[in-house]
């Protein structure tokens, strides 16, 4: 058991979690980025005082500017959903590798989850109905419950 | 040293390490488990506009689902101040176990954090008075950082 | 490369994550006790109905306590910034770790995130422009975004 579970990039597991957290990585990223795009795009949207001084990026600034703005503030709940979600998987996940599970079911699980995190991305980002972005959540809250329940099932009674 | 400091079940401070963080990822999860019941059960709480449509689950939409709703919001709180401990405990405690630690002291800085988080939890959702709902926070946060610190000084000096 | 990859203090690539992300994690609790600093210091800024009722430690209440306080909220803003940022650069690094690069290029990395972020610290406390906060952040959000990047490559193609 020891071998398969070793968390190096020679264990083929390990090197599916390391794909699949590091996509995850920049996807939380992503979503930063993309608050700063648009950001700039409404010229507004920010959360500080300061950020409505002239500057060489703000030469005609407004008190408005930090008025809360829809089209930004979705990203922010997209990445606070983000905050909720992927640092779990990122520890489940590493941990999940050391129960040495087949490459095949890890592979469904990591890659699963990312799929139900872009999914989540383009229902949420399109405003689709509560309850089909509340599904594809629910596909990744499910996959990394069920990676900490296996983990800890078996470091208890492994 | 090497030994004992490996990242595997078959090193029992790992294993400990693995109950503790699977415990941890459940509970976040938990939190949010427990937001859904509480929107669902007040029938608000929600925070996206298309939140506020006609669909199967909310057949009888009103704007008043987007205002906040501190039943519901209390979970949010105490689900984001996991958001600041439970990432940190995740990667202070890993790293802690490639320090080598007696499994004796492992297991109680381990399962301390847990009955803190478990504890701080219990006080915040029956709004006991900050002082209580602080102290088991306190608890939590001094040992991440003592794990922390001993990282650290183990990593510089060991 | 399986020597240079493994996650030991052995290793000198992951002692000095271990150095970097102990640091990171002491630094995120100090935006907490900032936070509860200012908390006391301003006798407010705090965020539960529960917070407003007499006690040792607040022996004079007011409904006015729970009130926003940009003394306090610039702190939080500080440190859900970390939220964002951190856990990835934990998850991240260490992964990286695993790719095995050379001990010079990790360092540089490593401390150049945290050097980064104290940077970011110090230019949002004090409230500079949004474009010195901002060329931080960048900083910090490069080199993590490098490093997912560059473990996702070795863990493709590798």
């Amino acid at each position: 058991m020891t071998a398969t579970a070793a968390f190096t990039l020679e264990n083929p597991v390990f090197r599916t979690y390391a794909i699949a957290a590091s996509l995850m990585v920049l996807k939380m990223f992503a979503m930063a980025w993309l608050t700063v795009y648009r950001m700039m795009r409404v010229n507004g949207g920010y959360r500080s005082p300061e950020d409505t001084r002239k500057s060489l990026l703000n030469p005609n600034p407004s008190p408005d500017q930090t008025q809360p703005n829809d089209y930004v503030e979705r990203i922010r709940r997209i990445h606070h959903n983000d905050l909720e979600n992927v640092p779990a998987f990122l520890a489940a996940g590493l941990i999940y590798v050391a129960t040495g599970p087949s490459a095949a079911l890890a592979s469904g699980l990591f890659y699963g989850y990312v799929a139900s995190r872009l999914a989540h991305f383009a229902a949420y980002v399109t405003a689709r109905s509560h309850e089909a972005r509340a599904t594809c959540w629910t596909i990744g809250a499910a996959i990394v419950m069920y990676m900490a329940a296996a983990s800890l099932v078996h470091a208890l009674l492994g």
